[in-house]
């Protein structure tokens, strides 16, 4: 049984709406369709500048069309998705470097699973995409992991886990050319060996399938009638009935 | 009954593989659908230059995951999609300006229906996205009409009638500072009337759904699901049993 299990790599940043309306319906089909399910959270800002593309946001057109779009599918998808009063200032001011290297850190000391992730990343898209809230202070991070069920002593290690890692980094960012991409390649080190042998990536989320040796990658929120075709699974909306939530 | 049926109308380019999708979806289902669709032949070159929008392909990975995504839904749609040779050449050297002239020109001159213009509409897609065909000379647009049923003295009429409608709004150019933007405007009016009052048009495919007298508008061909569930209607894959084709 456990090697007819197909396994999907979701890539996402909590920076992105979009990533939340995936990374909620994976979550959900992980229970209705044999696969394996495995979170990578990761950092779009890497992905964006890494292969120079640029934020659909920017096009004022598109703009306007996304804050529609993201309404009624947050209402199909039943995520309740309420964008900030100011997005551009959150997702580009302020980002979510270190946000998702606080997730990052969560996931390396995690054993067993990855309920703390799915909800330490839940919690963090709460507070950007639906309640208009921080998620670049030590302190906002650690009220998002205490309501995902952290301890304080386990939040302050993670803390310092994700400010650790930096200072790492930045010591050996100059052997690298930009430290900038030298801090995520690091840091993330499983999504780097990932997304250096798929050379499709530039933008989240992002859903790598190993189906017969092969990885077939789905950018967006928008494939999961073919991500379920293509690993021979049904899609039964966005909502399935059989989801054990 | 014909009081309940929900007006939908699809703004499209043949130079757009995407709308091509969204063009065989569209009218497999109005087979299915209660619905009216309105066939929409625009310029997505005015669209993109009108919005600041660019081609997505333009970015690398993205230009090779959409190669990868239009293979995969192609296959997945039943639309034979086959990329021309050189792309870039075919979209934006080449371009679609006479042709979908041309279209518009058909649809001026169509009584009764809108048969001539889906199938002329379909026979230049099969020419620049499926055999690598030229799709900007008169020969070709000759060509593709023939194919579609239209006789040979239609297709002379229709050539001049797209290249009359040219010659004017080149006379009346210089009153609207770009004469591109004025052409585009005079000869697709329609298109133009709506699009005023729609200031999310980006790109195409386009689905504006009238639904209790709102406008709702849908990019891409990727929100047959929502569409679906804004129209009050069942999404039965691309393909579905009950459509008489």
């Amino acid at each position: 049984m456990a090697s007819s299990r197909k396994v999907i790599e979701l890539f996402y940043d909590v920076v992105s709406p979009y990533s939340w309306l995936g990374f909620e319906v994976m979550c959900r089909y992980r229970n209705v369709w044999n696969i394996d399910l495995k979170l990578r959270p990761a950092f779009l800002g890497g992905i964006m500048q890494g292969s120079g593309n640029k934020p659909p946001g920017l096009v004022p057109n598109k703009f306007l069309y996304m804050t529609t779009d993201l309404h009624r599918l947050a209402q199909y998808f039943q995520v309740p998705i309420s964008p900030p009063a100011d997005p551009f200032e959150a997702m580009f001011e302020k980002g979510s470097l270190s946000a998702m290297r606080f997730v990052a850190a969560v996931q390396e000391r995690e054993v067993g699973g990855d309920k703390q992730v799915e909800q330490v990343s839940r919690e963090l898209w709460m507070r950007i995409w639906s309640q208009d809230k921080d998620i670049t202070q030590p302190a906002s991070l650690s009220e998002a992991a205490m309501k995902a069920g952290l301890s304080a002593s386990e939040v302050e290690e993670l803390l310092k886990l994700s400010t650790q890692e930096m200072a790492v980094n930045d010591n050996s960012s100059h052997q690298c050319g930009s430290g900038h991409q030298y801090q995520y390649i690091h840091f993330f080190h499983y999504l780097t060996l990932s997304l250096y042998s798929l050379p499709q990536a530039f933008g989240f989320p992002l859903a790598v399938c190993h189906v017969n040796g092969k990885a077939e990658v789905f950018f967006g929120s928008d494939r999961f009638e073919l991500i379920a075709h293509c690993i021979g699974e049904k899609w039964m909306g966005p909502q399935p009935a059989a989801a054990k939530l």
